[in-house]
């Protein structure tokens, strides 16, 4: 018995939602196979697509995996093949899909005893392994779909925020490298309060655009002014690049996770195209190699397919 | 020409919006008449229940008016009467009442040129008289109704966010003072970061819980962890106030504003009521006099009587 699933890359923080906002991508993602073996224990397999550990207990799906194992004690063992697409150090997810999608296939192979919200807290001991601590910013949304809120991590608080459905998501990975372990040391331990006061309205504005449909109240809420300002300078040509996408249309940009990745949304897939080409125009000559992705919100999180 | 207008009590702050939000009473409120006369300009012609300024520009519903009057240029003038049920100084938004009142009045006697989003500037004029800062957080939900986000004040953006029919708010107002610069005083310019993030996290859920009538995450997210640990020892018995009102069955409880008066929220008017009841049973015998009010979420903001 195997499964074999899409594991979707993620957008977190979303600007003004720093380490609490996350959402779902459709078009780009892993894609991983799992077998159910009479053996027991977690063992990856093979991973094609980057150059990472094999070792179970140094892989973030197979630490994923095991946390699971141990709280289920199947009668079975796991044997993990990923063919990664979304590249570690991009700010895309790429540890929370590894993650996610193994909680996902072990639960699924045993006949699913857990609901993908109960998967969240497994799937962040990969997280645990990836950046030293367990974040569920993306494995929340890369298992439930949408748009996800940590409200709280102990107890562990997710809430499932739709998106509307014309919503659309331009993505460019910059390849330069961008450590999380970097973007975290410039963050501050102690910050203005006016702008902690903004910085919470820009996010209230946000969650009630996802749930009125709102595009422009989406847009005007797009705003971060605790950490990109911080971060900004980590990402060559960011400013510019922003501006792209906002001159091309779209509703905000900001960066993905910790980056180098820029995300942007837009209302519609074509105004979601044009933000992604005008971010990619703008690296064009400068030396550094790119890739954009376009996508809706996918609503589901990891897919069997 | 006249109208007789119910102006709502009003609760800021709502624990996790510090600043931001604000919701409006049904059961608590001024009344005000104002007369469209021949004889230009703002008149204050009669206060009951509170010992406040006559002079229209040192009364904040007279200045409030004026802004509008200036703005409108009406070959009018308006007398004001006021009759003070919310007490000055109480947290539940009274120069609040009265500026959107005057402003609302006067709008309804020209033909309504505004909206009453756009009347929240003019109602600012009169708070920026009372508190010496143009907030929104308690006039927007006086004019609007329900709950409302200050998004931006530049521009100035009111998000309107409905209230599930079924919220209810217990208010108790102990009869001490505390005043608004003395609790500005206590709060920090600098902030912890990391207690930032879990207010943007707790304000997201409780918008959340706004839109989808989840009454356990609107309970789940009443946490204030920035403002209210600086001001709970302002309001005697702070603690005890909140700890009945919770142990009574509130979905959550915090400081009006910025107090003395400590709301809660509660699902159904019967546990609204026990949660006043018991917030009321902590001051008996302490020697703090103390009304109480048990109020629904006015849906409409000012009425015409």
């Amino acid at each position: 018995m195997e499964v074999k699933i899409f594991c979707p890359a993620t957008v977190a923080n979303v600007s003004c939602g720093f380490d609490v906002l996350g959402l779902c991508l459709d078009t780009a993602g892993d894609e991983m196979l799992v077998e159910r073996t009479m053996q027991p224990g977690v063992r990856i397999k093979e991973i094609t697509g980057a150059n990472l550990p094999l070792d179970t207990a140094q892989n973030v799906a197979g630490v994923a995996a095991t946390a699971l194992v141990e709280k289920l004690h199947p009668p079975y063992g796991f044997d993990i093949t990923i063919h990664k697409k979304i590249k570690a150090g991009s700010g895309l997810g790429s540890s929370a899909a590894s993650a996610a999608g193994a909680v996902f296939a072990v639960n699924h192979l045993v006949g699913n005893p857990l609901t993908p919200k109960e998967l969240v807290h497994y799937a962040m001991q990969g997280e645990k392994l990836a950046s030293g601590a367990a974040h569920a910013d993306n494995v929340a949304p890369a298992l439930l779909g949408g748009f996800t809120l940590v409200r709280s991590y102990e107890p562990l608080d997710i809430i499932e925020i739709p998106a509307p459905e014309n919503l659309y998501v331009a993505i460019i990975h910059p390849h330069i490298e961008v450590r999380t372990k970097d973007a975290r040391a410039v963050l501050k331990d102690r910050i203005d309060f006016k702008k902690a006061v903004i910085q919470t309205a820009n996010l209230a504005g946000l969650i009630s655009g996802l749930y009125t449909a709102d595009f422009d109240l989406i847009g005007r809420s797009l705003h971060d002014v605790l950490v990109e300002p911080l971060r900004a300078h980590l990402i060559p040509h960011f400013s510019f690049i922003k501006k792209a996408a906002l001159d091309a249309g779209a509703l905000g940009a900001g960066i993905s996770g910790s980056g180098p990745s820029v995300f942007a949304l837009a209302k519609g897939n074509e105004a979601a195209g044009k933000a992604a080409g005008a971010m990619a125009q703008v690296l064009e000559g400068t030396g550094i190699d790119y890739e954009i992705h376009v996508s809706n919100i996918n609503p589901v999180g990891i897919k069997i397919v």
